[in-house]
């Protein structure tokens, strides 16, 4: 079946230019760029004169932070103009182990996108956390043959790359014997330090933050992939990169991004459009967002308009501003006029299914259960920081007699991290100032990275309610106060996705955010991003874990009592 | 073990620049760039200011076209810069089958040059000739697995790839299937025939003559190859690829180049050189012949001065006039101030050897077998044409009671084409004019593609002479008159290489051209040059094969003799 697409303007992302011409297609594929004609066709398409571009491609995400199956991002996304993305399953294995990439490859086969996979190379994060499976080099190993997996995903262990842990640079060697590749994550490492992270066959960062730490990356090799996600923003900083000799060294991703934002602002087009206002070269952004991945990656047959090539084509109505009308994934529409064509559900084998549909192994909570026997009168509480993910140590004296400890004029609610994916019962509890809470409890099972079940409350009936309720409907957000559910966001898949789209659950997100602020949340803090993040011990200083609190700088565990 | 070279300009392909800056390297990696010191390295060489570049590679090379093996191949170009090719052995490949890629890969292990392999796309050339094996898609197959194999070389059968030719797309398939590239040769293909070609997975040509050509196939995605070889000279054509966008999709290559040349000229340094000398940035160069042909390959660790990347690297007394001082190989020093280092002659096994050794499988011939037996007065001649390879087809009428036809004053002498791999016994006979020889004979067993013996004379005797004497010293080129041998190359593995070193080659093959150009051979005729190609027929128009004459745009075989 040949489909004749004429009277476009051609983005030609070889040349940065635009051809004013007819493109033939032949099932699949392109098959000619110029002056073919109607008879040539089975079909013909009159494009009017609007632009075709090849499809953005996203190279790193990770789907599970779009809290969307990717099916439902397909649909948010393809109508933005991005066919391929470069995913990193990282969330979902540390729930489910390599289930969760089984359940990632299935539930992303036949969608209107391309779904490209690097296998989370850091399951758990730390062995500090506990997360669902441990995840070595020999269990990663045979997933190297799937087709859609192109490599290692991002290599956050740099102490390990550098100190020549034995199991992570069997992962790296797994990888680079393939021919794969391996993404980097090393934030402001610099140097001496960064020479050897790199040397280790590390080949790309999305971390960078401003324009020098992008460009010594570059200088050194690396791939620059510029991020503007939901919660990092870092197109600004990077703008320079925009021009030579950088340019052709970058991609755009946008790593973590909900979907309100993607629905609102867009997703790939949305950072190229950025940069055009800023006074960028469209065609280096779509340069960036298109052959440059599809050739980073080693897609072949990816990221052009040109014979042989696969058709993932755009009709843009406007080219500075992005504006994307019809959509073709493999040759066949999936967009029309901005609206996704429907199409089949992905099968997923039963046992993946179930796997990922029952994460939680945890039993039923008592108030009782998150009752705090005093040892000392003085504690060590966590102490958020506005607007950041860090946190500090507070040291100060609790009064244990009252609410056991929970002092709402001082803003000292409590914390408690419940193991829930192996049974072990492991429950680290003790105390957060910052949240601003004056009643009530949150919960969530989106907790970084091994997602445990995490509850903050002024008090404990409240705190047993929400995490039982996220227990009951197999994870989520969940806002209680007084013993009634408020406000809640269910997220079946892995306690992390939802099988809603993304307009539903943006909208279930906002009624979440806006329950938690009634409940008093300050300023300058989202109470469920910044409990997603407190029990990841790897960011500082102070963190909450299953077994309980953790110097981060020290990396072990300390106790919650100080003695005197 | 670590070597600190201190003091260097190091030349950055990721951002066209120099860094003044000390690289360390351990064994035979680069890992790190920067302010190391003495006390990082056990060895520290202090450049001076010198500059420091990535090794230079030759994106495709016949290596049988210098008639040198891969070793001393190695020690003419290394010392130039040359410290990586891709080399397609379709020269020796059409006279021993895949023995010839197997003495190929074995000649070139372990030397101070990585010897890249394209697996020859093409044997025979044409099914009107008769090579020593015909290679079928299966046949290569096994050779993928190679690590230093890279694809399939230089697709040459253009009709075969448009009319969908199931062996051809099989092999395409093959290479494609594994991840690896096919070489494009399909000069002059344009519009829609180049869709074709390169929408079957044809990514790169080598054969653009001119600059809009080479500006269609980087618009399509193709890469283009700069040529600079000994007959084939490109780049005065396609200098203005070297500016943007055009730059960064070429590649520059030798193809075919003589031992005299690369000595006297140089070889992928000359190119970047020349290119300076018209007024080009030495740095596109570089980039072209470093990163640009690396990344272009799938080589990950090759092209740079970076962490992580094989220390294949120059040292350059001057920049833009490329001169090279020394150069390591994998981190070992294999040039010293100019001058090769010795190095261990790589191990072939002797059954490999044998096979090259032994190319000729054809009986002696005595004066007799040149004889021709006249059907018709008139004949079929073929013409050369002035500085070039094209022929043309001459009817007349020739004397065959005087010398059997051949008539010097006319210009008309005997040429014939001896069957030399299966014994077949098949030869063919008949006349050319233009060489200009006034007496004796020339013959040599470098014959495109199937290098069959080929002979040209003034008279029989000579012709079984210079025949003879080539089957005697297994292969090369050989002047005779008056039943002596005047001068000879000798070219003993498979009748296309010599192991002496390219500078006794190039004084021989000086001796040979002289002693033939006092024969009488014509100004604007190398006869060698043009011998090479006259069996060749897939270059119109008159072509003689071991099975007689073909027409070459008809594509089949036509009577020496014509009926009035």
């Amino acid at each position: 079946m040949k489909t004749l697409l004429k009277n476009g303007k051609v983005v030609n992302v070889f040349t940065d230019s635009l051809e004013f011409t007819n493109v033939l297609l032949e099932d699949d594929r392109i098959i000619g760029v110029g002056t073919y004609c109607d008879e040539d066709a089975d079909e013909v398409v009159d494009l009017g004169g609007r632009y075709l571009c090849p499809g953005f491609i996203d190279g790193h995400i990770h789907i599970e932070s779009t809290m969307l199956t990717p099916a439902e991002l397909a649909r948010a996304c393809v109508s933005h103009g991005t066919t391929s993305i470069v995913a990193d399953p990282h969330e979902i294995t540390n729930v489910c182990g390599t289930l969760g990439i089984e359940y990632m490859l299935e539930a992303s086969e036949g969608i209107p996108m391309n779904v490209y996979m690097m296998l989370p190379s850091c399951v758990p994060a730390t062995p500090l956390d506990e997360a669902g499976a441990v995840l070595k080099a020999e269990d990663l190993k045979p997933f190297y043959q799937h087709p859609r997996v192109l490599g290692l995903g991002e290599m956050m262990n740099y102490t390990g790359v550098i100190h020549k842990d034995p199991q992570v640079l069997e992962k790296i060697k797994d990888a680079r014997s393939e021919g794969h590749l391996v993404n980097g994550h090393a934030p402001l490492l610099t140097g001496k330090m960064l020479d050897q992270y790199i040397g280790a066959g590390i080949t790309d960062d999305h971390e960078c933050t401003d324009v020098k730490e992008a460009m010594e990356r570059i200088r050194k090799g690396q791939r620059v992939m510029i991020r503007q996600g939901t919660a990092a923003r870092n197109l600004e900083a990077l703008l320079p990169l925009f021009e030579e000799p950088w340019s052709r060294r970058c991609l755009l991703v946008t790593d973590d991004r909900h979907p309100a934002d993607i629905l609102e602002e867009g997703h790939i087009d949305h950072i190229i459009r950025m940069a055009v206002s800023a006074g960028k070269s469209v065609f280096t952004g779509i340069r960036m967002a298109t052959i440059q991945a599809a050739e980073y990656f080693g897609l072949k047959a990816v990221g052009a308009v040109a014979p042989g090539y696969t058709a993932d084509l755009l009709v843009l109505e406007d080219l500075d501003r992005v504006k994307v009308r019809d959509v073709y994934r493999a040759g066949k529409q999936v967009v029309s006029q901005g609206k996704i064509i429907s199409f089949e559900e992905p099968m997923v084998r039963p046992d993946v299914q179930k796997a990922v549909r029952n994460s939680f192994y945890v039993d039923e909570l008592t108030a009782g259960e998150f009752h705090i026997n005093p040892e000392e009168d003085s504690c060590r509480v966590i102490r958020l920081i506005k607007n950041q993910l860090l946190t500090d140590e507070w040291i100060t004296e609790l009064d244990f007699g009252r609410n056991n400890g929970v002092d709402i004029e001082r803003d000292i609610l409590k914390l408690a991290v419940i193991e829930r994916h192996l049974h072990t019962g492991h429950k680290g509890i003790g105390f957060i100032n910052g949240v601003g809470l004056q009643k009530g409890a949150i919960a969530s099972s989106v907790s970084h990275d091994s997602h445990n079940l995490i509850v903050i409350g002024t008090n404990e009936p409240d705190m047993a309610l929400a995490a039982n309720r996220i227990r009951e409907i197999g994870g989520g957000n969940v806002v209680v106060s007084e013993g009634r559910i408020l406000a809640e966001m269910s997220l079946p898949v892995a306690g992390l996705m939802s099988e809603q789209s993304a307009r539903e659950l943006a909208k279930q997100n906002l009624a979440v955010r806006k329950a938690v602020q009634e409940l008093g949340a300050r300023e300058g803090i989202e109470p469920f991003m910044n409990m997603a993040f407190l029990s990841l011990p790897v960011i500082p200083s102070l963190k909450m874990t299953t077994r309980g609190l953790v110097d981060v700088e020290k990396q072990c565990f300390v106790s919650l009592f100080v003695q005197r």
